[in-house]
């Protein structure tokens, strides 16, 4: 018998996330891993350079299907997959719009999803002028290599950019928009067409890394609300328009006059998913599975009427995360506890909590006070 | 950092369903697999024989708690296993009860749990006296070696048990229990004494093999319904009684008159219990996992109102188990679907299948109806 076998390249978290639903669905994963002792070790069939070409390429063989922990593998390392017959989810072309910032407001643009206000600059003049046009302030963005709040600043002379300006050929500026919150929509498509979506969420960041999520959004109702239909409206949208396989995540500004604005995507199960794991039908892991595999996609219904993710940031100085269980569980029995493999460091993600119920506000002070017990002042 | 590592002897699919629950707290899962291409075969760390001292103590050497995928590793390793030093959940007084019908009867009598009618027969003539007490029929078993329906026969007269006599000294003589139907309460217990529990449920079998699962029992209303109370008391009283640690799972009998009697036991993760993996706050594989660390045990409590397990018995004949999923998800995108990685051979639990929801009637045809698409005339 022949078991499906799917190929992620990357061995963070996401991946690690990928392996129980694969286990539950009889699918075989294989993971081409940055380090040994990667978060995903257990799935970590080969160990390698994500951005070399014979590296992936051999990787890629022995699998029915490449899909990805992360969006930074090269493009001509995705062409030369496609070349090579591996059916590769998302594709290379849905991928540009993931790995560049400039390419993304580009192609979102054309598709005619809502945005900010936006420029490509190249000099400090051009940004200037943009900040100039918004009330002297702007949003600058590397188009490559930011991440959980880096590559992005408030600016507020054209100056501000210079050192970036010496990296990269140009820039993405954007207005400060004047939001009230920050929402994230999920959906999942397999190649064949078909398209699912969880709720749209609420996520509270810190420091630029997300920190807290709510599922669904507060004062979102269901299929009902203006706002989940315009959330969710937008994000099938971009799923089509770009022709993105496998998990897609939207994030939006819900700015403080009710609109909605694109801030970024990720092309790969997403931080304001990992709640579906205990409090949806079909978590996004298993989705993504799904999807790249062109299987029928599953029921992303809550299980509860709310759940909350918070995660742990840095994680314990001292000692294994797991010697926290003991503190956490005592007063939290209902917290869902999941921890990456990953040493601390301060502002890393090691782990997350998720909590499931009927009253937000109980559920909201459990999942905290259970990630709470695993703050450190030294890693905070 | 130090990780928490468990030792599962034995790598069937109970072992298989831990390494996600393990994957998720960050506890490093290894298994001593009977053979190659085990069900379990991404945590296999070691291949070889639980009947073999040597094999056994070298393998629990490198792990921080052993415990099991079945009760059969023998007394007299395991004995070796605590001289060893090594923490064994369940520990081997427990297991004795798992591990002989006859003991598991002498211990269920000495902490007063209700039984049925039993005797242990060493010959033909014994035998004949049990069946001319109990109205000229009896149910006969082997005191080992059983399971899945194998080793239990009806009898009528005392030549009925002639070949079994010849292997064991003696043999369990039960009276035939006019049953309603039965049930199974399980419980998990820490070393230090906690012990939660799931809803009794209801298990319906099919030649002697569970097929469908009920949670909770139908008719039986939460902690209020006495069959519930009565249930739960029995379970936690065998757990204590009998020093049990991990999971227990009691089997039940509930007779016409609304009776509840002991049927069997099992000392590990079990077929009734696969339902809280989908339908629960905690599934029983993470409760085992906690439960032989010593750790504070997690919220039993039921995700949704109603959950089906149905079992994948048999499975495709020709073809992979997954190419049934298209058809199964086609119509059912609510069934959680659970493969073991093992060929398909007649009445082999190869899978299961499990909808959670509001409405009992629906998800019950649901679950039937998608574990059908696996069903072959062949293997049925």
């Amino acid at each position: 018998m022949s078991v499906p076998t799917v190929g992620v390249i990357g061995g963070g978290q996401l991946a690690r996330m990928m392996v129980p639903a694969a286990i539950a669905l009889g699918i075989e994963i294989r993971v081409l891993a940055e380090t040994e002792g990667s978060s995903s070790k257990l799935a970590a069939t080969a160990v390698g350079d994500y951005r070399d070409r014979d590296t992936v390429l051999e990787f890629a063989r022995e699998v029915d299907v490449v899909t990805f922990d992360h969006e930074h593998v090269p493009q001509d390392v995705l062409q030369a997959l496609v070349e090579q017959g591996a059916k590769v989810h998302p594709g290379p072309h849905a991928l540009r719009a993931a790995q560049d910032k400039i390419v993304m407001r580009e192609m979102l643009a054309e598709i005619g999803a809502p945005l900010p206000e936006w420029a490509a600059v190249a000099n400090a003049d051009e940004l200037q002028a943009f900040i100039d046009a918004h009330d002297g302030a702007a949003i600058l963005k590397t188009p490559r290599g930011g991440y959980d709040g880096k590559g992005v600043r408030v600016v507020r002379a054209g100056h501000d950019g210079a050192d970036w300006f010496e990296q990269f050929d140009r820039l993405l500026v954007e207005e400060l928009v004047d939001f009230r919150r920050e929402l994230a929509q999920l959906v999942a498509r397999r190649p064949s067409g078909e398209t699912t979506a969880w709720p749209v969420v609420e996520t509270v960041q810190r420091d630029g890394v997300c920190n807290e999520v709510f599922a669904p959004a507060p004062g979102v109702h269901g299929a009902n609300g203006r706002l989940a239909e315009v959330a969710l409206d937008i994000a099938e949208r971009i799923a089509t328009g770009l022709d993105v396989t496998g998990v897609l995540a939207v994030e939006l500004f819900e700015t403080s006059d009710q609109r909605l604005l694109v801030n970024e995507l990720a092309m790969r199960p997403h931080n304001s998913g990992h709640w579906t794991i205990d409090g949806a039908v079909t978590s996004q892991f298993e989705q993504h599975l799904r999807a790249v595999l062109d299987w029928p996609l599953g029921d992303p219904a809550p299980l509860k009427p709310h759940a909350v993710m918070v995660n742990i940031l840095g994680g314990p100085q001292h000692g294994a995360i797991t010697d926290r269980f003991e503190r956490a569980w005592r007063h939290h029995p209902a917290a869902k506890l999941h921890t990456y493999g990953k040493s601390a460091r301060p502002g890393r993600k090691v782990g997350h909590v998720t909590v499931v119920g009927d009253e937000l506000d109980e559920i909201t002070y459990q999942a905290r006070a259970a990630a709470a017990c695993f703050d450190d002042e030294e890693t905070r």
